[in-house]
């Protein structure tokens, strides 16, 4: 799939600007990173590398593309030249990148970039999209299984994701994030997920009596069978349910008061002997649904969860900004570059983030403050977070699973501290900033101020 | 692309499930509508059909697809000639849709599709997630419009949009409702939409000066030049754009007070001569933002707004719900089919939306209630909102482009009393159902109580 257009405007116009002005030997130091929290988020999971990889490796520009952007009066004074460097465009930079399941705070980068300025400046917004959206997702989802202490999770959110393509997107990250699985069958094959779901109201509906599209149901499913019995009338689905007896997984319900329905449903169930057929609850749930319902004792074993997971639905974007800190050119020093816009401002100089037991140290990429007594080694307990993913536009090695990324995503969680798992509260994780980095944007200030 | 598994898993379950069950030449009718409107939304505006007819015209299973299928523990027990089946399935099936554009309300169905039951219920996933992403866009971006006031609106969230493919299609709908084009390129030349956009904050900073990036930006664009002032200081910036002279289209503001600061680079515009260089706004605005400018006066000529209107973040999903309404099987009588399912009751039977100057009727799709004096003609003041689309699995004429749908829009929105504009107050449009739909529904509730 042509990639190179997959961007905004701006991006183009500014690379023609770029060649015309001869700065395509020229290389740029881009940092994304998250400007602020949003509400209600303590830390956003990063997710989306993996795709924003692909998208770099992938990236050039078809004839077609060429030709309509030729055709645009925009480009009515630009040179032919700059349309046959287009065509031959690919991505030689080098990419840093946080592991995709690492907690990052507002500040630190996700990524940098450092390649001639053409490609990183077309490179902007696909990287600010699909990383941007997958934390986003991958972050919800964390809220939403810490919500649920250790009944089981699945994203059933495609139907209401900001396009097809989104879920799918939406249940790699939501399984990052923790979830066990999806409901979106193309994600199950792309990502080798978990996939879950057995069937419908329409099921249901399509057979002349609610007893029929069950009997059918555990004809084709057996130990799988989930039957959905809220159709006509939970209860009476749950007796219908019961007395076909095994094999079944268990039944659904996606409406009604869950605190009281799953109770009676559980005990219809174990009179009929159906002890290890378990209970999923569906129907617009969030992690403040499931709190109380985890709080009220239900007996629930796995909650499905759809648009407010897929969609982030309390908090649906992330203030993800792409910013340029160094510049090198073949003649000039390097330059820093920072932005000094009103609550816009930006550190300048590429960063490095020292992850510590209790917080954060933002530095510059050169510096190793984190080495004791100066030996030049780290502190084991002390993690540099930004590792080399592309150098001269190579992967250096395969990329984790989606299973090793929620994995690491796991373990990264849980090392911390409680307060950041809050639903309710708000906790700032300290991350400081390193004096060698202040000394920087205070000298970068002042020759900044022209 | 293949397309087949893009969908929900169960939707595969319940196609293996009615061919074991036999019911592949029962044919099904499922209706997509809006259950609720969302806050702050007093329609929706429909968009998003001409992806879900590509989408039901190009559906089909490769044999990775169904290798994958059958390697799941769920199918384990399915047929062999259920795969085959699949290998060859096609959407044969009828759909009725009303046309992008149009505004639309609670329980209305955007579309009806009828078809075997197998394609009818796979298609159920796409459809919803691009119909009602589409259509949630479409809608902010007619606020959005609406607050403007006759200034133009540009798209420009693609970097926060959920996903890449989710910013092409945002632009796509936006346009839709009303905006004047797009930051996307890619949504450019696959929609054929204008676009917009000329130079970032890296721009700027990728110079050593402010003053050598504005004249590199005038050299390369001339006539379309628009100087982005605020990297350092607004009215600094607005002083050297000034300087330069003509050519130019105008000057872009992305942060700070904006009607403290538009005014003032007014001034420094007209100052200098510059009476028909515009002013463009961006940075964090959505309608009730661009309301208050507009209320204060702002010289501003044109906003462009991205992750609120790409998100539409006060309201990021839509309660689009796709429903069974009929079921016919060769040797049975038609049976109409509606959910009891608490809060989620639907109403049963293929329908037909009546749209009045003051109301809409939401009657039977076989009943003629317009016609007045019973002479068998609509009343030409009154029109039936859903066509024939997709009829026995062929297109019946091609769609309209993104420009005729934007039209249509503009004229269904014009014809809208101005309440249902209202960007703060909720206003219920009148959706009275038919008697003889009331009648259906009574009937089939009575029978449904088994």
């Amino acid at each position: 799939m042509p990639l190179g257009l997959l961007t905004d405007f701006y991006q183009l116009t500014m690379a023609a600007g770029y060649f015309q002005a001869a700065k395509t030997s020229e290389r740029a130091t881009f940092e994304l990173f998250v400007r602020k929290l949003p509400h209600n988020r303590n830390f956003i999971l990063a997710a989306g590398l993996a795709q924003a990889v692909e998208y770099l490796l992938d990236l050039r520009f078809t004839s077609g593309e060429i030709d309509y952007l030729r055709s645009l009066p925009q480009f009515r004074h630009t040179s032919p030249e700059f349309f046959e460097m287009l065509a031959g465009l690919r991505f030689t930079g080098d990419l840093f990148a946080v592991p995709e399941g690492t907690p990052m705070f507002a500040g630190e980068p996700f990524l940098t970039l450092r390649a001639p300025l053409v490609e990183a400046q077309i490179a902007e917004t696909y990287l600010l999209s699909t990383i941007g959206f997958q934390s986003l997702i991958a972050t919800k989802a964390a809220r939403v299984v810490k919500a649920a202490l250790g009944r089981e999770v699945v994203e059933f959110g495609t139907r209401r994701a900001h396009s097809p393509e989104a879920g799918v997107l939406a249940a790699r990250a939501a399984f990052i994030g923790g979830c066990a699985g999806t409901s979106n069958a193309e994600a199950g094959l792309r990502y080798q997920l978990p996939v879950f779901g057995t069937a419908s109201h329409a099921w249901v509906m399509s057979f002349a009596t609610e007893r029929e599209a069950f009997e059918q149901l555990q004809r084709l499913l057996r130990e799988n069978t989930v039957y959905l019995i809220d159709t006509y009338d939970t209860l009476e689905g749950a007796r219908r349910a019961a007395a076909l007896g095994p094999p079944l997984w268990g039944v659904r319900l996606d409406s009604g008061n869950l605190v009281e329905l799953t109770p009676a449903v559980r005990a219809i169930l174990d009179r009929a002997g159906l002890r290890d057929a378990k209970i999923m609850a569906t129907g617009d749930l969030n992690e403040f649904k499931i709190h109380e319902l985890v709080a009220a004792g239900v007996p629930v074993d796995l909650f499905g969860v759809g648009t407010e997971l897929s969609t982030s639905a309390d908090a649906p974007s992330l203030g993800v900004v792409y910013k340029m800190v160094e510049m090198d050119s073949p003649n000039e020093d390097r330059r820093y570059t920072l932005k000094l816009s009103e609550d816009k401002a930006t550190l300048p100089g590429a960063k490095q983030v020292f992850r510590y037991a209790d917080h954060d140290l933002l530095a510059r990429s050169s510096e190793c403050p984190a080495c004791p007594g100066g030996n030049g080694r780290l502190d084991t307990a002390v993690e540099a977070l930004l590792h080399p993913v592309i150098l001269q536009g190579r992967l250096i090695e395969p990329l984790p699973t989606a299973s090793q990324i929620r994995q690491h995503a796991a373990e990264c969680l849980g090392k911390l501290p409680s307060p950041c798992h809050s639903l309710f509260e708000s906790h700032a994780w300290r991350v400081q900033v390193s004096s060698e980095l202040e000394a920087l944007d205070a000298q970068v200030r002042r020759g900044a101020a022209r």
